[in-house]
């Protein structure tokens, strides 16, 4: 019978408290519990909250507001906003045609394609997301490990029209990826990208770029093809005499100058506006210098020629054929997520400081079709930049129309000023890459990690040390890896607590942790901090056993009189059980049993208790008096037990 | 300050109750604590721990009876105790003859090599095995997917030298892995085999193993190589024309005969001789019959000449070179894990029964050895045959002699019977297969499973449906990767509760459990029960935004009085935290700040309470009491401010 758990067959003991009774949750259809649990998995924002008691009309208006946030804040946008739109518009687009045309490079596509991703997915991510101050385009990782895994299928420079298609493809995948998690909501993928990954991701990629532009800083023709740090080097160091030293001091200088002004913009935050028109000042004055001098006849190596035009469609140029289609989609996976995760992290960081909230489903639906988009209209994979959002942010941006500032200033220069970057060298580009990756090393935030948590640590050290010296998947799928194997750990070897109670109180809590914490004679008190699961119960099985005989050998040596009669075990933080732990319950009850020890339950939760009284219907282990509150009242009620004994 | 946490700059309150401190655990140092962590993930059971504090001599013999536990009972072995091993080894024997010649042939390999596995693995585990129940030898399963595995590179019929060599490599892998495991105490890898899967896997492989015998059973000679339903039963109808009356009439007979003996056996339990000697005399009856009625002349094929001999070393038939290696590889492991898997199983089953105990990784590290031993020996992989051993330890054996006795039995077979076999017909060895993998489709402990735990008969099914329909390895694998997908999102999505006090008490419960737990005014108390780490931290701010804003809206429409002031996190079931758990609650205390709400944090644990310390040390967000360790007196200390406010 439900419920007829304490001690009263025995005789009841008369306590000072009475003893509480151990209660089952509500009885829930198998059903209800599945639509419960199905809801805290996959819409654990509860979307539709807002929906519910609407009338129909309000609904069909919500429902278009949810899928185009743009309705939300056009209707009420004024020509203030605007002004402040268009300084932050104009602030990141002249970050954005600089970087647009050298991630590109990154990626070993034509620079226009940058430009051309600086235009289109801005456009379609004004009317679908979710952040007010992401800035839309190319970025560095996902260019470079795009480079670099297509690259192993087809070569750039021999056969750079399958190069192109390949790249279109991949994005497409990276797309049709990225919105599938968000309509699957199953968002929390890109969670397993820990912080203490990311941060080793980012600062051995950053390293990697920077390492890939010492090609264009000193003018090596003959490089490469690899990203690691050894094949990169021996590369430089094989290739000296085609160093070039007009390139390397005019790569030398301008990296400085980015680097200063890098600088003086995070030293003092209201000059902020000279880091960010550094990029184009250094594009603009390099191709003077060029131009003027005419030194690209003095080894210094230009873009050369871009035609003037916007974005042609490329849906004709989708590979979907067998031979390219792993490679595509293995690329496409990959960019999809690095690129969701820097786009997503950088929303909801900007979306905090600003106190609004960025629905990460939502975004992810948006970053995907704008990269389906994108892949149709001769564009790479883009997502938000964590470091032109930043601009962003600081230009003052108010709502997504930033972006489409940004697009108007980029479609201005992909119709009429595309000439003008004939003459810009690629080692000015180069420059910009590397100041733009340095700040991705982000050592102090190694240094947190190192001083809360070594295991983290010791994850982004992989993920570093893998990204540098492996490759950029190898490092990433290792610090996954090892992050998930810890949560496996946590779980396959849980922490169990020996309990004692804090004199004068009915407090039981950790005896190690709290030296005041005193056992109770002829009572074991553990707490279990994990679900009981197939992966636990032998080692459960084995630890109690552990604690058992350590107890029984230190009381027959203290004292005779209080032996141990009780195994108390607090299952207050045990979420869950499954098959293998009822019966493992069982069986500890029963073995136990023989030693004349019985094992009493306190607190089980709501799937635990249920599943106990579901697991007694057939095994009936769960005797009278098995199940207390709390631990203070089973210890109470049956402390009687252990004087009679004694 | 450490400790300074309590709300005293504020001024302390008065309550009846005196406010206890939240105690950082004891310093350690990281060194000290990874050692503990080592010791507890590959160290649980303490195998040291009878070492401590004996004379050295006494270590020595300690360690030898460590690794030979046939130390532990031969000094002290009796007469009478070889009395009751003689029945039950030559019980067990009267099995493994039959057995072993019919689970060789499972596998493809010759029924020779079943006796030889049949002899040198179990004087081998007498030496080094700790349980006193088990009968090693061949098992069903393990052959059925050692044989699958290997006709996928060999074909056992054209080229049976190579099927032979490849067979003993793999034996070498599997022994070879399993004393790893063992030696590197990575014994919990196979407690991912939960039970659920191992129920529907078992079920599966025995409809796969019996469907396979329809071959033998029908006399039929074209069969397909492939192990799923589908091609099974396509090849026995569309061979109709091969199937021989005589065959079949034979098979059903000794079949029925062989299920009439276990129904018999199983319902009266001193009648189980039956059970066990029917499979001999099936093969003694059905010889005779064969060679008096020259039945082999009418379509019954037979074994065929056996030579007479003991095993001959088989370690020049090992093969390393390249093309074969990573199918040996694969086969060992997966047979490596089954069979040990079946082992440990049977074990501890058995010695749970006689209250003894089995040491998980010295297990491994025998039945390895075995198999290592074995692989030179012309034996394929053994392990300890759950339904022989209970057949052992029915027949009342005491040690592991029973197992020399059986191998005893064996030898002889080999030197002196096998010309007997030559008559003996294949479809008895059919015959006895079926009947032996039948008991393995256990309908009861699905139909728990159904009760207890929905999700784990997802997984049982699971791994039944694929490896009927799919492959062995394939079932297996959907299984555990379900398995831990669900222990995955049990982090992922973990348990948060809404906490109410039970009028009268300072108990705090669950709301939806306890109907008679109220919420207390002004405070919104939750639970969080998993580790707060990077892939829930995202879920837990969604989920505890959603709380917040129920609550908010719910006290605003019934009592304007007492809002929403306090925020208290009951950390009690956090066993752990990380950097991006640390920096989640940081950001959550810093977020509802604006909002007017206070985070409160109840009891953390040694290593959260640790972790936290160190954060507040870099980011100072512990304010003056922040801390308490009940949630009684965090409630008892606010809620004069509460008052104020309101």
């Amino acid at each position: 019978m439900e419920g007829e758990c304490t001690r009263r067959g025995e005789g009841q003991v008369e306590t000072s408290e009475a003893v509480h009774r151990v209660a089952e949750p509500p009885p829930q259809s198998t059903v209800d519990k599945m639509k419960v649990r199905m809801k805290e998995t996959f819409f654990p924002d509860d979307p539709f909250r807002r929906f519910k008691g609407q009338p129909l009309k309000r609904k069909w208006v919500l429902a278009a507001q949810y899928l185009f946030p743009v309705l939300d804040w056009a209707p009420s946008y004024s020509f203030s906003l605007f002004k402040s739109d268009l300084v932050a518009g104009l602030t990141i687009a002249s970050l954005a045609i600089p970087q647009g045309i050298s991630y590109a490079k990154l990626a070993s596509l034509p620079p226009v394609v940058g430009l051309y991703t600086s235009f289109v997915p801005p456009l379609v991510y004004s009317v679908l997301g979710s952040s007010r101050d992401l800035a839309v385009g190319p970025v560095s990782i996902a260019s470079l490990v795009m480079g670099s895994m297509l690259r192993q299928v087809a070569n750039p420079n021999t056969d750079p029209y399958l190069f192109l298609q390949l790249a279109f493809t991949a994005t497409f995948f990276a797309g049709l990826f990225q919105a599938s998690l968000g309509i699957l909501r199953l968002g929390f993928i890109i969670d397993f990208l820990s912080k203490a990954t990311l941060v080793g991701f980012m600062a051995g990629s950053a390293i990697i770029v920077s390492l890939q532009q010492l090609r264009n800083l000193l003018g090596i023709v003959h490089f490469t093809k690899k990203m690691g740090v050894v094949p990169v080097m021996s590369s430089v160091f094989h290739n000296t005499n085609e160093w070039s030293w007009q390139t390397a001091a005019m790569g030398i200088c301008f990296l400085a100058f980015l680097l200063l002004a890098r600088h003086v913009g995070m030293r003092r935050p209201k000059l902020y506006w000279i880091s960010v028109g550094a990029p184009l000042a250094s594009v603009i004055v390099s191709t003077l210098v060029v131009f003027l001098l005419k030194a690209q006849n003095h080894g210094i190596s230009t873009i050369g020629k871009l035609r003037c035009g916007l974005n042609r469609p490329s849906w004709d140029k989708l590979l979907f054929d067998g031979t390219h289609l792993s490679a595509t989609m293995k690329t496409g996976l990959v960019t999809g997520i690095i690129s969701l995760a820097e786009g997503i992290a950088s929303g909801r960081t900007f979306a905090s400081l600003r106190s609004y909230k960025v629905d990460g489903n939502k975004e992810m639906m948006a970053i995907g079709l704008m990269n389906i988009v994108g892949s149709c209209t001769s564009c790479y994979v883009s997502t938000g930049a964590f470091s032109r959002s930043a601009v962003n942010h600081n230009a003052g941006c108010k709502t997504a129309m930033s972006n489409v500032v940004m697009a108007t200033t980029v479609m201005v220069t992909l119709l009429l000023l595309m000439p003008l970057f004939a003459y810009t060298p690629n080692v000015v580009l180069a420059a910009i890459i590397i100041a733009a990756v340095v700040g991705l090393v982000d050592v102090p935030a190694a240094c947190n990690i190192w001083k809360l948590d070594k295991v983290d640590f010791l994850v982004c050290l992989s993920s570093f040390l893998g990204v540098v010296f492996v490759s950029v998947q190898q490092g990433l799928a290792t610090a996954i890896g090892l992050s998930t194997f810890r949560i496996l750990l946590q779980i396959t070897r849980p922490k169990m607590i020996a309990v004692g109670n804090i004199p004068g109180t009915s407090i039981y809590r950790d005896m190690h942790q709290y030296k005041e914490a005193k056992g109770v004679p002829g009572f074991l008190i553990l707490a279990i901090e994990a679900p009981i699961n197939f992966s636990n119960t032998t080692y459960l099985n084995e630890r109690i056993t552990r604690w058992i005989e350590n107890e029984t050998n230190e009381t027959t040596m203290e004292d005779k009189e209080a032996s141990l009669r009780f195994l108390i075990l607090d299952l207050s933080a045990v979420p869950t059980v499954d098959t293998s732990g009822i019966t493992f319950l069982n069986e500890l009850k029963k073995s136990t049993e023989k030693d004349g020890l019985e094992v009493i339950f306190v607190n089980p939760m709501g799937e635990v208790m249920e599943k106990l009284q579901r697991a007694n219907k057939i095994h009936e282990f769960l005797g009278v008096g098995s199940l207390y509150l709390t631990i203070g009242e089973a210890v109470i009620s049956l402390s009687p037990f252990i004087k009679e004994s004694a």
